[in-house]
């Protein structure tokens, strides 16, 4: 049975990816065949969101041990490996499903191998429309009645294997009759908000409003967000999250108004080599995306720009990280180490 | 003598304004010959910035005076003062400078009095040059050595009668060998920073970088940023300060990063009548200002929008504003009182 979630299409012995760089105006699909496909679409945002990130790469390295078939092994797969790694530096999804996979190597080589990476593959996307369907009711619990929330990014079922991490909160308040209005802020440079979050939050009826991403401190001063839910690209071991770019002002800003500031993503997100958040790469991406859109310039020809993917909001920031395993509230280096003894390994 | 300044000319019997919807991309110049065309170029935003819309509205009463020619009378320039007074909400320099015409309806009618509302516009955009210079000098003394800028919109010769409020004191820096860098947000929807701070600056060969508005938490975390220079529109007589949306979130960045916000503004922004910021009207404009970019659709048809083109700062996290009277440092209702007290009259 194919495995379906909206993004991604698993069909047995290739790959069908939305091709999220043309929502919401076209719905276009591309066919991924070996790992370069795969990368490619990962480097060039066709797909996007750390565990969809995840699920591709893992997607990808099995098409190749499928490619190769009686010839793969393990020693055959590291260039394959090596190219998926680098699409995209700061999602530790990838390379913690890469290394799902890896683990997979041991035992006999061929198609053998092959089956394995794809029944790995597989388990990978499903475990994770599983966590987020749990992390989305054990964070629409943590919500006032009636919630307004704020949100930034795409964490929904595009950026996923299914439900959403912080969309999936927003999906699970909805379902539970929590929910009173989400706040999309569209998310410069990419517009995921705009093109993604809106797009996907219309389709099932859920109230969304959009707003440009400086409009968070006006509606946060006016009483008009209760909360703010966020997903995440990194989690290092002290709680610090990396997130896409102008998380951490909303961070700063919720602090300031006193309002919950939410953080949510599968255990996968969470990486416990990384001390804190200072070790964590930060994407820089093509000046373009900044200065032009759609074809037409919006900065003079030239112009010098800082075009940074991610940042990094302090774990003292956080009021809580929800991952399918539990609720880790005002996370810290022992309140992580709590929660990885506590969780089902 | 024709009165110039980069975005107006003004030409004894018309008024050129440089289209600043086309920028940076095509220098064009909209002719102007009656209040009507004032107030649509306000409105339709091709020109924009809170002293030069003062000096527009100006200008477009003074030519409905010509215009009516012998049969110009107070009575007879009602109806144009309204349709002035009603092209944006929020700038307070629109009704100050109408208020500064309209005390020159006394005396003689007909031709003297266009003559007199003429002198009275030439002289309201020659005092905003000098008050430029003047502001732009006192803000660049508040500033470190060699300092990195963070501003937001465009508040430069194009926003003002020449030399510009925040980028007044950005000028005034280079000049003086004290400026490094700035740093220009964007300022979704109308992209202000990209299309006119990045140009105006590049032209004159300072440094600038261009950013996504939500990567300036990022730069104050990583020690980029020595101050924040913005402009405002409606300065309270408390110090609240309504400016473009999203200078509010700059404020409360600088205030968690220990980083002086700097407000820069002619005293025709402050507004002793508005008690504090509350009372401050927020324009909410179009909003497929959000949904749409460069004429290409970036959100779904129909998508609900909230798009205000302002927010109020509240005077607490003001470290200083700088006027071309004098700099009110920790700004509030006594400091302001005393500013009024001391200043030329």
């Amino acid at each position: 049975m194919p495995i379906e979630s909206p993004a991604i299409h698993w069909l047995d012995d290739h790959l069908l990816l939305l091709d999220q760089r043309r929502l919401p105006a076209h719905t276009e699909w591309l066919d991924v065949r070996d790992a370069a496909g795969a990368a490619d679409a990962i480097r060039q945002m066709a797909v996007r969101g750390a565990p969809a990130i995840g699920i591709t790469a893992a997607y990808g390295l099995a098409l190749e041990a499928l490619r190769l078939g009686p010839g793969a092994s393990a020693a055959r797969l590291a260039p394959a490996l090596d190219v998926l790694a680098a699409s995209r530096p700061t999602a530790v999804n990838l390379f913690w499903a890469l290394d799902r996979l890896r683990a997979r190597f041991d035992g006999e080589p061929g198609a053998a191998l092959g089956k394995r990476l794809v029944r790995e593959a597989e388990r990978i996307h499903q475990d994770d429309q599983a966590a987020n369907q749990r992390l989305g009711e054990l964070g629409a619990a943590l919500l006032p009645p009636n919630a307004s929330l704020y949100t930034h990014c795409n964490t929904g079922a595009l950026a996923t294997g299914g439900h959403g991490t912080a969309l999936g909160i927003v999906r699970s308040a909805w379902r539970n009759g929590h929910l009173k209005m989400v706040f999309a802020g569209e998310t410069r440079p990419w517009l995921q908000g705009a093109r993604l979050t809106a797009w996907e939050l219309m389709q099932e009826n859920i109230p969304v409003t959009l707003v440009a991403d400086s409009a968070a401190g006006l509606l946060m001063a006016r009483g008009q967000v209760d909360a703010v839910v966020v997903g995440a690209d990194r989690i290092a071991a002290n709680g610090d999250t990396a997130n896409k770019i102008g998380t951490y002002n909303l961070a700063v800003l919720a602090r300031h108004h006193r309002l919950p500031f939410i953080v949510a993503a599968p255990d996968s997100t969470l990486d416990p080599a990384m001390e804190n958040g200072a070790g964590i790469v930060i994407e820089e991406r093509d000046p373009d995306e900044v200065r032009r859109f759609g074809g037409t310039a919006m900065a003079p020809d030239g112009c010098p720009v800082y075009n940074p993917a991610f940042d990094v909001t302090p774990a003292e920031l956080i009021t809580a990280i929800v991952t399918e395993s539990g609720v880790i509230r005002s996370p810290d280096r022992q309140a992580l180490a709590d929660h990885f003894a506590r969780r089902p390994s």
